[in-house]
């Protein structure tokens, strides 16, 4: 538990940055439900009322700032702690539901929680100390490395292949497809906003970054990844169920991010084993976790407010996968197919089922 | 991962006795359904067929070197990293139960089998270090430190408390009695049959401990404490469901077992915080994954074998909570309360309701 200051101003921003995105669904779903009361049109079919309620605004304020703390905390404590932390998102946003929207939490679900919160506090203690960085060149060797060039090189290849070859033929019987596309281009947009937000940082800190041309080639770098992993998670959206496409997307998500950074910042070199092992268990679990609660969630929340996440930018959340789906998901049509493999009658019958 | 030789013999030792208990119910299993298949009259409405069945007694002698292989691993490692690798048992006949008997396994139990293996990983890692004992009156001695005596005062009160007071009144409408008061004893059985187990191998070892009249005293207190928390684990499955009982009944056994050797054994004197602090979680997280695999197996298993388990000894298994819930449930009449709680069509309609 020997916790640098940077590791723990990371820790705390990706923290308060779970806080923050979990609770400005529940904010916004609040607006959404008093604006859908006062003019009778939901936003699911249409309406634009809600843009007219404060509180949905206050919710949108609520996650962009919830958004910048975790860019921010990229900057301060490795990709291997901030991005599982991730996952308390869901928690928060699933237990405030509970008490504040009287979405009853399933019984799974709240165990679902637990397993997070366990996986997360043994991730934390065997969190990997970065090195502290001093200029965006020292970013720049370490992107250029051959292992991480390498790395960078099968991502873009595999990419290519998955967008020219396997989307038209598979694209939309397959759901890896498009996350995989999303994952794979994910765990470079983790990477680059990381290089961006310590350049950032140290500019902040009066040692200015922005005179190098590597700083606006990062910049460039997380503007080309963004975009295509938004618009491939739209497309994963549109074909495929959320209840599907979340829980894949996130692990397949942190896997890689986490493959990436260890391979560019050498996160577990200086790692004794067991420390390494037991950052993989604490991966395992919190990715669990998060599916157990994904699965019990929709079982509850299918019928109650569809399309509530509306009229929302995708391209706000590159790096937080459990946002970023939600996002993603407020067309209201892409709502429709979480109908399509569950017949009602059934998820009737599953809502009943008791689970002592 | 400094792990000594003893912990080492003793980790081995828990996870074959897993492999022994797990693999024996699907061996009994196998068998029953031989011997049912052959006179038409099955265990639990009353048949004995099975006891002409070798493939039965084969797995009655897996069950015992299980049980054995158990009990003698307590001799070697802490109670801390014994009782939750109990566990695994649960995971093996999950496991075997969907390969060999095709009892499909619920993709959420696959998850609490990941969680188990995951959450047991942690343990394992972090797991203290014993400080060799060399006779039976350095385990009196840590029996009797104030600290241990108050927590056997404390048990035995409640118990009293409990069996006097609280049975009568909520005995059958509360579950946390019963499970209570098995729970309390077995903590005491555990501590016991530990100092027996160290006694006997040092017995083995040359060093005869028989002679002490320690030997005996623990060995007295092994036979009321496991008489007692047998006899109420039985009432426990007759009064309640068996998927309500296995999982309180496991975590309270695990969580006070765990309590009791602390406090005997100083398990965490010479711990960092860092590794209390993992362990606690991978315990939280074994115990999750019992939970959620109890669960779901039910929901899998309620109607394909009920009494499976029939005609056993249920005071062959007092340090293994997992063993003994199955063991003392096997006389056909208790399973029936399985039904009670779950009309059989909302049954149906939750096996049919896919998770993805």
């Amino acid at each position: 538990m020997s916790f640098s200051e940077d590791n723990l101003t990371g820790f705390i921003l990706a923290l308060s940055s779970s806080g923050f995105i979990g609770s400005s669904f529940i904010i916004k779903k609040k607006g959404l439900r008093r604006a859908a009361a006062a003019s009778g049109v939901r936003a699911g079919v249409g309406g634009f009322s809600y843009l007219f309620e404060p509180l949905w605004w206050l919710g949108l304020i609520t996650m962009i700032v919830g958004e910048v703390a975790n860019f921010v905390a990229y900057a301060f404590a490795p990709a291997v702690l901030v991005t599982p932390l991730g996952a308390l998102s869901i928690i928060v946003s699933a237990v405030l539901a509970h008490f504040i929207l009287h979405e009853k939490l399933h019984q799974l679900g709240i165990l679902g929680c637990v397993m997070c919160i366990a996986g997360s506090i043994v991730i934390v203690i065997h969190a990997p100390q970065e090195s502290p960085i001093t200029s965006v060149q020292e970013i720049w060797s370490m992107g250029t490395q051959p292992a991480f060039l390498l790395y960078v090189g099968s991502v873009i290849v595999l990419v290519f292949i998955m967008i020219f070859h396997c989307v038209p033929r598979w694209g939309h019987t397959n759901v890896l497809i498009f996350t995989g596309i999303c994952s794979l281009m994910g765990s470079l947009s983790v990477m680059s906003v990381k290089a961006l937000g310590t350049a950032l940082k140290l500019t902040f800190e009066g040692n200015n970054q922005l005179i190098y041309p590597e700083t606006w080639f990062f910049m460039l770098v997380v503007a080309i990844c963004v975009i295509t992993q938004m618009n491939y998670l739209n497309k994963a959206l549109d074909t495929f169920n959320t209840a599907i496409v979340s829980p894949i997307y996130f692990v397949m998500f942190t896997s890689l991010t986490i493959i990436a950074s260890v391979i560019m910042f050498k996160d577990w070199d200086d790692q004794s084993g067991a420390n390494i092992i037991s950052e993989i268990c604490g991966f395992i679990i919190v990715i669990s976790g998060t599916i157990l609660l994904h699965t019990t969630k929709d079982f509850e929340r299918s019928s109650s407010f569809k399309g509530g996440y509306a009229s929302l930018s995708p391209t706000l959340s590159p790096v937080s996968p459990t946002l970023s789906t939600r996002l993603c998901n407020g067309n209201g049509e892409s709502m429709d197919h979480d109908q399509e493999n569950v017949p009602p009658s059934e998820e009737v019958c599953f809502r009943r089922q008791e689970m002592y």
